[in-house]
């Protein structure tokens, strides 16, 4: 279950308030706020707060005094030319803030983007919801015989089956064993008042790295972009993906002209080495090039044949 | 001058505006939204943007759902609690942004801290104002000869006026000799066409540091509380702790119970080292202790003296 | 096992080797490189690296050009002063590099200190050894009744063997399964050939969090004593600490001088809020002072009277 | 006068001190160390202290428990692998530490690369030198009438010597001031006991922005080279990338490997956006594409036809 009726209710409760503010607001954003995109079987991402839009972007570039009156092209102008030449500082001044259900072995790769603010739930002091992440079945995929950390073909009937009970099972057991040694009723009493539970700090371990966790997450834009850019790209494993995809659509709702710039620039955008370059004007200038000459490896070669349309 | 008709009219406009939001708003700070605090002669301290306030702190570290429905003493001393135990994660889920106006020498002092997100006006690009700090006559202090890098009795009659005189004289020359080689005319062409202006990027290193520059500066919570319990000391350089100081009337209005918290477990507390708490323990036992005997050093003893009120 | 015969003959390997240097060297550290220090039942830290040493904060403190020619009572007394007014920067002029081999849960509390640099041993592009943490006797601890977050007695007899028997069996059985899953003979081909092998990225997730990782993590003197006065903290997880304990050897070889200012004005200091800092004046002014007409709460008395010797 | 023979004779003294150490030892940069590199008049770059090598990248990569026995040419390898992907945390493992003296002005721009350690030359606690930066003739350069925030063609005659002669006087006059002020002769008492000296902390705003300061500045390789791709490029102004070309050849001696990859997939590399990708490709298949029927801005269009040698 990813919300339960009571967490519901609080959220229904919080977007049903309004109060009038002169700050920069994003009624497109606004829609959004509080609400759960759902991701995963059990998780979810939800855009908690934000601060400044597009043209917060641009009134720190130009360390203005006002919203300025220029012109929406202007400025969209300007902020492409940020983006283009990698002035970063300017989109460090929007702020923006989510609530994240997501297991464990997410959540340690996510960690590394450190140039965040953090609170998770904490198993030390609280206890943990029997709730972990079982892949649907394309998602089950075999180790790729090319690429050391990707995936290969999906597997497919008993050899799935087999995987999938062998994850439920294990994270069914270790759950009830956790639950077993924390000896916690609902009540905060004993379940088995024959004996004495075990500290709480102690007994997480037993779970498995599939197990549900929880953050406040906050970053500013250009360090937001950053991880987007690294984790909604398709080497990113599949699993924090899909939070990446889903939190591509809060900055597309946010700040739709950076949003723009960060698919032409980066997204879509492709870093050539001098080696690469000198191979790409050797084409243009019409002289046939093949790898063995191109003075690129052959992984490199298939690269920029790839990144050139000529795959 | 510390505001152009024309910049008081962009934030006057600004003030006028308001939006309806979902987020979290304090109309305490949503009052000074914009509107500048003046800080010595030319400066200023606006607040511009803001994202949370006390009970965002408290969601954070309980990673709940909405906004609660505990009452309001409970979030205080939960929000104690955290300050007591430098639990300061869930203070970088509030963050503020300032625009401010201040003397270079400030702003080198200012930059050290660097978990901020900062764009100055670029002296590169634009021309800088001719805007120069002098000190007021009570600021205008002579060197300690106690403390290295502290102030002495105040500078008086001749002595102050010559000083004076030195300071506007020398920062009015080199503004004027900049003018000069940047050449340039209101309207973009060279105020004398015959000859060429130096590059901006050449001619500003004649500025002197008490020239004024503005920059667009945001932080969390948790990393302004930081600079503010070093920059608002009495230890720090008057003409920074006069900005730390506006900006704490900031802070006052916009997470109070955080405030006081602050006062009470940081800029009111006091930190006494192993010996110093010996010291302690032997004079609350009756234990005649004094400075030689104490294991202190006299400067130690003296500090000591002073934090329990014996000085 | 907590080190291959090939890993120590790696190390010794490395122990044996020496060169000439300019920089500055500390021999009671060299005798630590590379060298495991044990820590849990399979884990260890080991010194991989380091640069400067007390002379070195001194000389960024002193931004002079050469050693300096100072007594090293001069040094020391500069060190503490730094240590005591909390100037941080001279002390992030040293740095260190650790191999650390821990549990995972422990990994997840340690890499929350993000002003460091990490480099974990991948489970996306690897394969984790068969080695999980089972607590010692002495440290399988109740929940605390007073302290969510805290251990109570330890257990004993029946129930601590339940405990143990229970974490054993599922990490043992999580990871036959997740071998199982993952197919992957010695000799890089398929266990069995009937099958497919689970995406490594996808089969650790089956894995419990006291599975051990391993990581290369550096940090300077500063940040690497705002870990330690946290881990090291009798509040801290005793597995946690258990490392802390360890680095805490290690820099007491390294910088001696700053090793006893952190345990004097760190470790063994305290800090008294505003309102226990009147409290003691008034305690030495003779004044009976008991809880209810201290202003501080029944906690905060607790955590005074503790701090003074009188509890 | 760039060093003093007391700061030579320091620096002297330090080179001709060695000790044995187990560490990781560059040779090369050992021949370096301590020695100033002339940058500017006035200015240097000294490289104090270094951890790691290109061998200590390879390691963290692997997280493996020695040095490794793997050929050279592997490691060259995976270090190109991991900067053509920004893989930057191994990286992040190697550190060096420099003493820089250096323009105020330049000062004001390094500073602003955050992820850095830093210890400045205080001039509330000391009293600066008389020196200040002053261009060369070749660098004395008119505004750029394309760039905003660049330089023209160079002065000459009469323009150059007049802009010259200000920058000295003004510099020249505002340091005698400066030192009027403070009043404190070469014993340390008052060269004018008949007054006395204003506090140090305030004088110094009397200097002009092309004043030496000097600092220790201390970053890890991954930052280092970003910080070099922003100042050594064309684009930068010409008195920080004296510095950063100063600082490349320390990196070339220190880490050639990883160098060569910076060479390569950094500094002489292009990021092509998506409408930049898509003029490549259609050029490439002999489509003929000019800049109206590109997509891209006249600007962008320039870059690419300047990328691909079509310029």
């Amino acid at each position: 279950m990813r919300l339960t009726h009571e967490q519901q209710a609080e959220i229904d409760s919080q977007r049903q308030a309004a109060a009038p503010t002169r700050r920069a607001t994003v009624p497109a954003l606004e829609d959004m706020l509080y609400g759960a995109l759902p991701v995963l079987d059990h998780g979810f991402v939800r855009v908690i707060d934000y601060m400044g839009d597009d043209a917060a972007v641009v009134q720190a570039a130009r360390v203005s005094y006002g919203r300025g009156t220029r012109r929406v092209s202007e400025d969209a102008g300007l902020i492409r030319y940020l983006m283009r030449h990698r002035h970063s500082t300017p989109f460090e001044m929007c702020e923006i803030k989510y609530h994240v259900k997501l297991p464990i072995f997410v959540a340690r790769q996510w960690i590394r983007h450190r140039m965040a603010n953090v609170n998770e739930y904490s198993a030390r002091y609280s206890i943990l919801d029997r709730e972990f992440y079982l892949p649907a079945p394309e998602h089950l995929a075999a180790q790729s015989s090319s690429n050391r950390q990707g995936r290969g073909a999906v597997l497919e009937g008993e050899e799935a089956a087999a995987v999938l009970d062998m994850l439920r099972h294990d994270a069914t057991l270790t759950y009830d064993h956790y639950a077993h040694m924390l000896n916690e009723g609902a009540d905060g009493e004993p379940a088995d008042p024959g004996r004495r539970g075990l500290a709480r700090e102690l007994a997480r371990m037993n779970l498995t790295l599939n197990t549900y966790t929880q953050w406040y997450w906050k970053a500013d834009l250009h360090n937001l972009l950053g991880f987007l850019s690294l984790r909604a790209d398709s080497h990113a494993q599949f699993e924090i993906r899909a939070y990446a995809d889903a939190m591509l659509d809060t900055v597309r709702a946010w700040v739709p002209q950076t949003f723009q710039a960060f698919l032409d620039y980066r997204m879509g955008a492709a870093t050539l080495s001098a080696q690469m370059l000198a191979v790409v004007r050797r084409l243009l200038a019409g002289d046939p090039v093949d790898q063995p000459g191109s003075g690129l490896s052959k992984r490199e070669w298939a690269e920029l044949m790839d990144t050139l349309g000529r795959a």
